[in-house]
C-alpha cells in the first residue's frame, strides 16, 4: 500500500473523457475517509485527459478514498493508502494558536517574517530559479504572491504563459495599468494546466526551504481581465485552484492585495468579498489561513470611508494589514483576537513610489516594533538603476536582493529564535513607553526591549514586573552583536546606555 | 496727555485700602472708551495698597478710562490717553487668521515654532538671564510656560517665591510629584504680587524678542495644592491673572498642561474645564489664543476613551496637542477647521522617559513634516548628566541649550520666511506619498518637498499640478545647505536624487 507522511500529499490520477469542455462540464469529487470521518474534497482536470484528486491527510493510519463523478470512467474508483508519522522537519500548516499568534500543526513555533515577490513565478526559468536561491540564503517563513501575472509599473512584460487559454487581444495603452479589460481574449472557462502546475512546483520547492506561500488570488494589478471575471467565474476559479493546491500544507490563501483598490477601479465589488471568503473557506478541505488585505491605511487617510475589510467575519484568520502606523499593533491584536500581519509597512528601496523608498534601517527599525509588538512582518525590496528599468526587481519579480535589511532581519529572526521566543507577547504598549518596542517570551522569563533610534542614555524600564531581576545582553540591531551587559536590571533601577543607534536589550529573569 | 502705540500696555495705578483681604473684598473695573465703543476690564490689587488696571488698546485715537469700585478711592477716577500706529516691530498679538493658520493682528505672518521651559520663570535669577540669552540665540517664536512652579523629577527645588501667600507645610514625599497637596499651608485666596511681577517681566522681555508665552494656567505637577485649589479659588486666580496679564499683547491662554491627567489624579475634574475655558474667554477682553492640551494621544492609546478634549467648543482658538502621529496634522486641521499646534512631538535628549529621548535628528524631521503639514511645533531638549542631576534641563528650567536640533530648526524657520511661505498649505498628504511631507505657500507658486530619512533615488511629483514648470533647490535639512538643483521638475517627469538622508526640494512655479 502506498504510504505517505502525515500533512504531505496524497494524489489520486484518473484518465478520463476530452469531450466538451472538462473543467466546467465534469464533476469529480472523492471521499477520503479514515476511522469513519469521511472528508469529499474536488478533484480537477489536468488537462490531456488526466484528472486529478488531492488530499493532505492529517491523520495517522489507513485510508480509503473513493471517486464519485457524473462521467462513469471517473466514478466509483477506489482507492487506499497509509499514513505515517511526519519527518522531523514536517511541521504540518501554519494555524492560529491561542487565538492572537501562529504555530505549525505539530505546535512548534512559527512566527512570521515575510517576504514580497509577487510575480516571481512568471518570470524566465533564470529569475525564479535564483529566487529560490536568494530565499534559501536567508531566514524568510513566508512570500507573498500572486497566482496572476501582475500588471504595474516595472511590470510591462507579458508572461510566457498565461492562467487561462487565449490570448491578449488588446494592445496595452501607456498609463491603463489597471485596464479595464473585459474583453482580452481570454477563456476564464479553461484554466491552463501548465501554468498552475510551474506555480506549485514553485510551491513545493518553498515548502522544501521552510517557506510559506501567502499567496494572493486576486489583484487590482491586472491588463488580462483576470480581476474582471465576474462572480461566477471567481467561484470557478477558486474551486479549481483549491482543488489542486489545498493538499499544499505551506499555502495561504490571501484573497487580495489591496480589495479595496480593486472596488474603487470596478474590478471585484466590496459586497461579493463576503461570498468569496465564505467559499474558500468552506471549499478548502484543510483549513488553510485565509485573510483580505487592505490599500487604504484607516489612520492615514482623510477619509475615513476607505476602512480596512470587516476582519471580525469568521472566515478570515487573522489580519494581513497594509500600514505604516505600526505602533497600533497591540491594539488590533486586542481589537479583534487575531492574529496580526503588517504584510507592507514599506520597502528597501529607491523607488519612486513611497511604499517602496525606505532605507535599510528604516525597514529593519519596523520589523522589530512590529515583531516586538507581537505581530507578523513582511519584508520587501525595491531598489532600481533607473526609473522603468527592465532588470528584476525582488518585490515584483523576485531574483536577488540588493539590500541590507534582510541581514538585519536574519539577525531578529535568529534572536528570538535561539532565545526561546515561541511567540511574542507585546508588552509596554502605551503611556511613557512610545518611543520602545517592548515584547516577552510567553512566560515572560526573556524580554526585548528595543530603543531604536531614540537615545536615552539614562532607561528606567517601570514596566517591567515589580520585584524581579534579569541580566541583560546589550544588542545592536544594525552592528548585529550580542555583547554582555555588565548592569543588573530590575523595574525601579537606572541603567546607563551607550548613546549609539538601534540598540536594544536582552532580558534574562535571574 | 500720555500716548502709548497700539497693542501696548495702558496701566492706571491707584492707591487704596489695606484693609481685610483686598484681593477678594475689592471690587475694580475700568470702562475704557473711544469712538463709544466701550470695554469694560478688571482690575487688581499689586500689593500694599496699590490697585492697577491695565488694558491694551487696539485702535488709534483718544481712549477715556472711568473706574468703579465698591470703595470710594477707587471708584470713579479717570483718566484719557492717546494711541498711537504701532512702531515698526510691534505686529499686535497673534490670531487665527483664515480659521486654519495664524497671523499677527496686523497681518503679517505667524507660524508657530515653539520651545518648551515649563518653570524657568521661578529658576534662579542667573537661569532666567541664560533663558532670555538663549531665546536670543534662536528663531523660536513661542515658549510654553507655566504660571504655577513645577513639581516633577527633575524639578524638585523649591522656587525663591510662591504664587500664593503661605508656605509648603508638608514635607514631599519620594514618589508624591502628583502630590494629594489638598492642606498645603498655602492661602489661595491672597496672590503673591512678588510672584506675578516676576513673571510679566518676564512676558515683557519675551515680547522685546519676538516671542509669544504660550501660559499654562494648571498643570497637573504639582506638590503645593496649585491644582487641588476648588472651582471657585481657580476662577478667582484666573480673574487675577487675567486682569494682570490680558494686557500683554504676546500672552496665549494654555488652559492645562494635560488636563486628562489632571482629572485622573483627582485634580481639576474633566467637567470643571468647559466653566474654566468659557470664563476665560468672557473675561479676557484683548481675545487672547486659548487651547487645552492632552496627556493621552487617543490614536496610539488601546484604551479610546482617554480622548482629546472636545477642541470643538467655541472659546478654543487652537488645537494644542501632545502626538507622536504628525502624519494626522493635515487630517485634524480638516477636522476642526482650527489652527493645530503639536506643542509636544518628543524633545531631543537622553533623558529615561520616551518623550524625552529623540535624537536631534528625530527632532528636526518632526519639525519639518509638522510645518510642513500645515501645524505649528514645539520643541524642546532634555539632556542630563546622569539621572536626578540638579542642573537646568532646557525643558523644565530653561538655560542653555546642548543639543543641535534647534539649529535645523532656525534653518527651516529662515527658510519659510525668505520664501514668503506666510502660512503652510498643507498639500499631498495621502495615498502613494505618505512618505514625504509637502507643503506650499498659499498661492501654490512654492513648495517643499520633504524626503526626510527616505531614499528614493528617482521621483516623480505627480501631486504637482499639472502643465506648470518649477525650478528648484536642493535642500539638505540637516547639514543646513540650500543648493541650485539643475532638474526642471514638472508633475510627469521623473527626476534624479543623490541617495542622502534629510533631503528636501524647494520649487519654485516658472
Amino acid at each position: 500500500m502506498e504510504t505517505i507522511e502525515k500533512w504531505k500529499r496524497y494524489e489520486l490520477t484518473l484518465k478520463g473523457s476530452t469531450d466538451g469542455n472538462p473543467f466546467r462540464d465534469v464533476e469529480l469529487t472523492a471521499t477520503f475517509n479514515i476511522n469513519n470521518h469521511p472528508v469529499t474534497v474536488d478533484g480537477f482536470y489536468d488537462g490531456n485527459g488526466i484528472y486529478k484528486v488531492r488530499y493532505m491527510p492529517e491523520s495517522i493510519g489507513n485510508y480509503t478514498v473513493i471517486t464519485h463523478s457524473n462521467i462513469s470512467e471517473l466514478d466509483g474508483k477506489t482507492a487506499s493508502f497509509e499514513v505515517t508519522e511526519a519527518s522531523h522537519d514536517n511541521h504540518g500548516p501554519v494555524r492560529v494558536s491561542g487565538k492572537t499568534h501562529f504555530a505549525y500543526a505539530d505546535g512548534s513555533r512559527y512566527i512570521p517574517f515575510g517576504t514580497t515577490a509577487y510575480a516571481w513565478t512568471v518570470q524566465p526559468k533564470k529569475v525564479q530559479e535564483e529566487t529560490l536561491a536568494t530565499l534559501k540564503e536567508n531566514k524568510f517563513n513566508k512570500i507573498r504572491m500572486l497566482v496572476f501575472p501582475k500588471s504595474y509599473s516595472y511590470n510591462e512584460e507579458e508572461p510566457e504563459l498565461y492562467p487561462f487559454e487565449g490570448f491578449l487581444r488588446y494592445k496595452r495603452g501607456a498609463n491603463d495599468w489597471i485596464f479595464n479589460a473585459k474583453e482580452t481574449g481570454f477563456d476564464y472557462t479553461r484554466p491552463n494546466p501548465k501554468y498552475f502546475r510551474n506555480l506549485e512546483n514553485n510551491i513545493e520547492k518553498l515548502d522544501k526551504l521552510g517557506i510559506e506561500a501567502d499567496l494572493i488570488l486576486f489583484s487590482p494589478y491586472d491588463r488580462w481581465g483576470f480581476a474582471r471575471m465576474g462572480l461566477e467565474n471567481n467561484l470557478e476559479y477558486l474551486k479549481y485552484i483549491i482543488a489542486r493546491l489545498a493538499s499544499y500544507k505551506n499555502v495561504w490563501w490571501a484573497l487580495a492585495n489591496e480589495y479595496d483598490l480593486m472596488d474603487l477601479v470596478g474590478q471585484i465589488p466590496v459586497k461579493d468579498w463576503d461570498e468569496i471568503g465564505r467559499f474558500v473557506h468552506e471549499k478548502d478541505p484543510s483549513q488553510h489561513l485565509e485573510s483580505i488585505h487592505n490599500f487604504y491605511d484607516p489612520p492615514q487617510h482623510k477619509d475615513t470611508v476607505k476602512n480596512w475589510y470587516d476582519h471580525t467575519k469568521p472566515w478570515i484568520t487573522h489580519l494581513s494589514i497594509q500600514s505604516d502606523n505600526i505602533f497600533l499593533i497591540p491594539k488590533w491584536i486586542e481589537e479583534y483576537q487575531k492574529p496580526v500581519v503588517d504584510d507592507e509597512c514599506r520597502y528597501e528601496g529607491n523607488i519612486e513610489f513611497g511604499w517602496g523608498d525606505n532605507t535599510a534601517k528604516g525597514m529593519m527599525d519596523n520589523f522589530w516594533r512590529v515583531i516586538l509588538r507581537g505581530g507578523g512582518c513582511t519584508h520587501g525590496e525595491t531598489y532600481i538603476d533607473k526609473p522603468r528599468t527592465k532588470r528584476p526587481i525582488w518585490w515584483a519579480h523576485g531574483g536577488k536582493l540588493y539590500g541590507e535589511s534582510q541581514k538585519k532581519i536574519n539577525f531578529l529572526y535568529n534572536l528570538l529564535k535561539e532565545n526561546g521566543f515561541d511567540w511574542v507577547k507585546p508588552q509596554a504598549t502605551s503611556g511613557p513607553t512610545w518611543e520602545l518596542a517592548v515584547g516577552s517570551t510567553p512566560d515572560e522569563k526573556k524580554w526585548i526591549v528595543y530603543i531604536g533610534e531614540n537615545q536615552p542614555e539614562f532607561e528606567i524600564l517601570s514596566f517591567l514586573p515589580k520585584g524581579k531581576k534579569y541580566s541583560a545582553k546589550l544588542i545592536n540591531a544594525w552592528d548585529e552583536t550580542i555583547e554582555e551587559f555588565d548592569q543588573e536590571v530590575q523595574n525601579d533601577k537606572y541603567i546607563h546606555l551607550p548613546r549609539k543607534n538601534y540598540q536594544a536589550l536582552l532580558l534574562t529573569e535571574k
